[in-house]
C-alpha cells in the first residue's frame, strides 16, 4: 500500500527501505532534500514540502512521522491543515504515551486518525525488521497490517516457537502488536525501553565483579581509614571478558542479544577505551519510572539502572561533596587524592 | 574417554546420558540405588559405592562429582582415601569458588588434580547442551577438552557468529571456557547467576507496570493519607502481557533466553496462580554481592535483585513494622487495613 | 493578628491552639460542628460556614486551609467567590507545589494571594511547635510573619546553635523560613519527606540486621537449593533492640528525632505486635522522585525507601510469581512452602 | 581505676584526656614518643614501649587499644608474651567483630580475657562524650563499667527522657551499653556505621533535588536523544540549602546530629568547593551488608548508600563505559560530550 514518510533519519530512511523491498509505495520528505534524494535514488517517491507530500498521496492517506520527540508536535502543528477526515497519523519515534492519548483526542476532533507505534530494533531493523507496539484504535490499526507485517520481523526460522503458541492467534509472533488504544503502543515501548535500562545494568555489574578479581594482586595502604582486603588470595584472577561473553552466548541462562552485542563490543576493543562513560538516557526510562510510582509498583532495579546513567554524567557529584563534607565535621576525615 | 559420576540427581544424570551419546564410558554412583539402576539401562557401568565406582576406572582416573553443595566436602573426604597422585577431581556443582581454593590446595598435597566447573543450562541442558566456566590447572583442564566439547552446546547454527571472533582462538565459541586457576570455573559461574538475577528482576518489574497499566480504572479512596491519582485517564490499559513477551522476542533490544521462558510462562497461565511468590536464591547471588564489596565494585542492581527475593520471602517484615511504629510515633498514623 | 483557618482536625485544631496562647485571634470552620464548638471552648471564634469565616474576618482577610490535599482545590472553588482583592490565602497542608504554582496563578488574576506552608511536626506541633517551609510573594509572606512566628518551635534553648550563625539574618533559626516563590514551600516540604522516607529506612534495616543477628543459632536445612550459612558461630547475638536504640541516643553519629521516637516504640513493644508492616506513603515521597528524575538528580536511596512501602503493602507480588515461574522455567525448581 | 592506653590518635588521645578529667590514671604508649609527652603535659604516665606501660600497670591489667583496625592482631602478638593471667585486653577501635570471635578464644586459651568496645562520636568525643557498644563476658565488662561511665556522653539534660524508661535499668540511658558477647559491641558499631552511611545519602540526595531545582531557567538542546524537561516552569526555584538546612533543625521530623553537621557544613561553603567528591568508606558499612546477606535480611537502602561511596571513587567507570558500548552497538548512539 502507499505510505508518506516524514523524517528521513536512520531510523526512517530504512524503514522506507523495508517497505520499498516489501513492495510498498513511499512518498518520503526530509528538511534536509539530500535525505530525500538518497531515496529517491531508491525508488521512492520525493516530496519537497509536507504539502507536496501530502498532495501525492492517495486518500485516505497514511502519514508516518519518524522525527524527534521535541518536535513532533510542530510537525502535526504544519501537517493538520493539509489533512483531510479520514487521513491516518502515525508517530513512530519516542513520544512520551501520555502526548499521544492528547493528540489522539484533538485529532479526532477533525476526524484525522492517531496511531502511535513503539519501534524497537534500532540500527538493526533494517536487516532484522522492527519489533513494533502499536496503540490506536482497532479498526485502523487492522488497515494498517500489511504496512506492519512488512516492517516486522517476521516468525523467524531461528527462533523456536513458544510452546502452546500454536493455539493462540496473535500478530506477536510476527513482531508487532496492537497493544490497546492510544498511547498503548508507547507505553508498552516504554516500558520495553526501561527494561532494557536494567538488563544493561545487570551485565555492566556482572562484568566490572569479573574485571576487578585481580584486586588481591594490587597492594593496599593500611591506615584507619581504609579496610583491609580480607583474602587478597582469593581475588587473583585476570578473567578474559571477551571471551567470558561469548561463552555465556551458548547455552546459558543469561543468553540474550544484548549479550551478543556486549561480546561484539569486547571482541573490538575489551578496554574500551574509545569511552568515556558519559551514559545518555532518552526519556522512556525516566517515564517507565514515573508511570510505576503512579501505579505504586515497585520497580528499585530499573530505578536504579536509571541513576546509575545519571551518576555517570557527573550529576551526583553535589551528593558527594556533601557526604565529604558530614565526614569532615564529624570525624575529622580529609578526603583522599585520587589513586 | 572414561569419566566417572557421583550423583545422579537430574544434572548429573543427563550429564552422562550426554556424554553416552557422545561415546564416552560412564561410572555413575548415587545414594540411591534406583538412579544407578536407571542409568545403567541407557547403557552406564553402574557402582555400588564410591570404592566400586574408582576400582572401576582406569588410571589416571576423572572423578566428577554432581552433589548439592554443601555435601561436595563430605563426598571427597570419602573419596580420597580412595584415590591416587594424577587422579582427577572435577565439582561440576554449585561450590562457592573460596572452597576450590581451599580444596584444590589440600588435594595438591596429595598430587591429585581439581577442577571446578560452573555449568549452567538447568534443566535443558540434555538437550541444548551445558555452558561450561572452568578453573584449574591448564594441563589438567586441557586433558579433560573432550568431555568439555561433548558436553557443552557447541556452536550451534542459529547462533550468528560474533564480528571478529574468527581471528580469535578460543573454545568460548563452544560454549566452554577455561577461566582461570581454581575457583576461577565457579567464580565466573557465580557471577553469571548474579546477573540472572537483575535480568530476572528486570523483566519482572517492567511486566509489573504494565500489569497495573489499567490502575486509572480503579476507584480511589480520599483521605489526608492517600495522594490521589492524578491523571486516571492515563492509567486505562489492560494489557496483554502473554502477547507482549511475545512481540518482544522478534527484533527487539531486550530479547533474550529468560524472556522466551517468561513467555512461555504467560502462555501457560498469565495470572501465574500457581505460584505464591517465595523466590529462593541459592547461594551465588549473595556470594557476587560479598565479591563486589571485597573489590569495591559498586552493583546496585545485582543487590537490589537479591534482597527483592529476600523480601518475597517474608524477611523485610520486622522493618516494615518499624516504619509502621514510627509513622504512628511520629504522625498519629493508624495502619491501613488491607484492601 | 486576625487569621480564619478552614480545617479543624488534628494538625488545624492544633495551630489554632497555638496561635490563640500567642495572643491571636482565630476564626474558625469545619464541616464537623463538634471541631468548632470544641475549640470555641478554647477562646475560638467559631463560624458555621465559610462565608460566616468570610463575614466575621477583617480585610484584607488571612484564612489558612488545613484540609485534605484532595479537597483543597474544591474547598478554594467553594471560597473564592466570598474573598476580596487583596485577601491572602494559605495552603497549610500537603499540596504538590505544582497545583501551588497554577492556583496562585489562578488567584492572582482576581488579586488574591496565595501562600504555600509545608508544614512538618505532626502531632507533636502543639507542644514543640511546627516547622514550616513557605512559598510566595515576599511582600505577603513578610505581613504574615507573626502567625510564622508563633507556629513556629522557635530558636530552643537546648539545641545548640549552628556556627557561622550569629552573622546570618535568617527566620531559619526560629523554625521558619521563606523559601522561594509559590510552590516552594511545599517543593521544600515534598523533599523533607523524602528525606523523611530515606531516614525510616535506614534505621529499619540497620535494627533488621541486629534482630536476625542469631540466625546461626537456628536450624538450617540442606538441599541443593539454598546455600548453608557458612559461619553459623558468628550469628549468635541475642540484641536488645531497644537499648541499643537508647544507646545510640547519646553522643553517636547517628542519633536524630527519627530515633527518639523509634526507641520509644521500642520501649513500648520492642516486637511490635500491633503493627502488621503494611506501611502507607502520602505522596511527598512519590513527587520527590519524580522531580528528581526531571532534574536528572540520582536518587536511589530515596527511591528504594519509597519502594519498600509499596512491596509492604503486597505489590511487588506479582512480579514475585514471575520470578519463580521462571525459575521453574529454566530450572525446574519448584517454589519452597513457607517455614 | 587504672588503664593502659596504646595507640594515641586524635581519638586515643582525647579517650585520655577524658579519663584524666574523671580522676582516672592513664599509662600511656605510642610509637610516636611526641604523642606521649604531650599527655604527659597532662597528667598522664607515659611509656617508652609497651613492655614499659605493662609493668607500670598493676595486676590485674587493663590495656585499651586504640589503633588501625589493621594492625590491631600485630599490636596484641606484641603484648601477648608481657601479659599475664586476669589481664583484660580492650579493642577499643574499628575491627570486624568476627576478628573479635576469634581473638577472644584465642585470648581466653591464656586466660586474658578481651573486650571489644565500638566507639562513635568522632572529633567531638572529648566534649561530648563517647557513646560505646560493648562486647565480652558479663563480669568483665561490670568491673571495667568505671571506665565507661567516665567516657561516656552520660544521660544529658537537653536529651529528653524516653517515655517509659524509668522502670527499665540499663545503663543505655548513660551512653554506654554492654550488648553480648565477644563481637556483639563491634557487631552492633558496624550496624551503626551501616545506619550512618544510609541517613548521610538521604539528606545528600534530598539537598541534590533541592539544588537542582532550578533547572527550569536552563536552556535545554533539543535532539533525538534527550527528552525534553516538560514542564520546565515547575522548576525556576533558587533553594538556599543552607537555610533550609537550618530551618529543618527545628520542630522537623528530620532533625538530626547529621543534619546540624550538614548545616554547619553548608555555613562554611554552600557550594562545597574544597571537597571533590572522592567519598572513603571504612569497613563497616561494607560488614554491614555482608552481615545482612548472611542473615537474608534486605537492606537496599544501606547497600546504595554504600555502593554511591564506591561511584564517587570512580569505580563504576567500567561498568558505565560497557553501558555506551551497548548503546553504540544497538542504536549507533554516540556518547555525548560534556556540558
Amino acid at each position: 500500500m502507499q505510505l508518506g514518510m516524514i523524517g528521513l533519519g536512520r531510523m526512517g530512511a530504512n524503514m522506507v527501505r523495508r517497505l520499498i523491498n516489501g513492495g510498498h509505495e513511499c512518498v518520503v520528505f526530509d528538511l534536509s532534500p539530500e535525505a530525500v534524494k538518497e531515496l529517491v535514488k531508491e525508488k521512492a517517491i520525493g516530496a519537497v514540502s509536507m504539502a507536496d507530500l501530502v498532495e501525492k498521496l492517495a486518500k485516505p492517506r497514511v502519514v508516518w512521522l519518524m522525527v524527534p520527540a521535541a518536535v513532533v508536535d510542530k510537525t502535526i502543528a504544519g501537517l493538520l491543515p493539509l489533512l483531510d477526515p479520514d487521513d491516518i497519523l502515525i508517530d513512530g519515534g519516542n513520544s512520551h504515551y501520555v502526548d499521544d492519548i492528547r493528540r489522539a483526542k484533538e485529532l479526532s476532533a477533525k476526524r484525522i486518525h492517531y496511531v502511535d507505534v513503539g519501534t524497537s530494533g534500532g540500527v538493526w531493523g533494517l536487516e532484522r525488521g522492527y519489533c513494533m507496539m502499536i496503540g490506536g484504535e482497532p479498526k485502523v490499526v487492522q488497515h494498517l497490517d500489511p504496512i506492519f507485517a512488512c516492517l516486522a520481523p517476521g516468525r523467524g526460522n531461528d527462533i523456536p516457537r513458544t510452546p502452546g503458541r500454536d493455539e493462540i492467534g496473535s500478530t506477536a509472533e510476527q513482531g508487532y502488536l496492537h497493544c490497546g488504544s492510544n498511547g498503548g503502543g508507547h507505553f508498552v515501548k516504554m516500558v520495553h525501553n526501561g527494561i532494557e535500562y536494567g538488563l544493561m545494568a545487570a551485565y555492566a555489574e556482572g562484568l566490572g565483579v569479573l574485571r576487578d578479581a585481580n584486586i588481591g594482586k594490587q597492594e593496599h595502604v593500611v591506615d584507619a581509614e581504609t579496610t583491609p582486603l580480607r583474602d587478597p588470595e582469593h581475588y587473583q584472577y585476570d578473567f578474559n571478558l571477551r571471551d567470558i561473553a561469548e561463552v555465556w552466548r551458548r547455552g546459558s541462562v543469561i543468553a540474550s542479544w544484548l549479550l551478543d552485542l556486549t561480546a561484539a563490543a569486547l571482541v573490538e576493543d575489551a578496554d574500551l577505551k574509545q569511552f568515556s562513560g558519559r551514559v545518555s538516557d532518552s526519556g522512556e526510562g525516566r517515564w517507565t519510572i514515573k508511570a510505576a510510582i503512579d501505579e505504586a509498583v515497585p520497580v528499585p532495579v530499573l530505578s536504579t539502572a536509571l541513576y546509575q546513567r545519571f551518576s555517570s554524567r557527573g550529576e551526583a557529584d553535589y551528593q558527594d561533596r556533601l557526604l565529604s563534607a558530614m565526614r569532615l565535621q564529624f570525624g575529622g576525615h580529609l578526603e583522599k587524592p585520587e589513586k
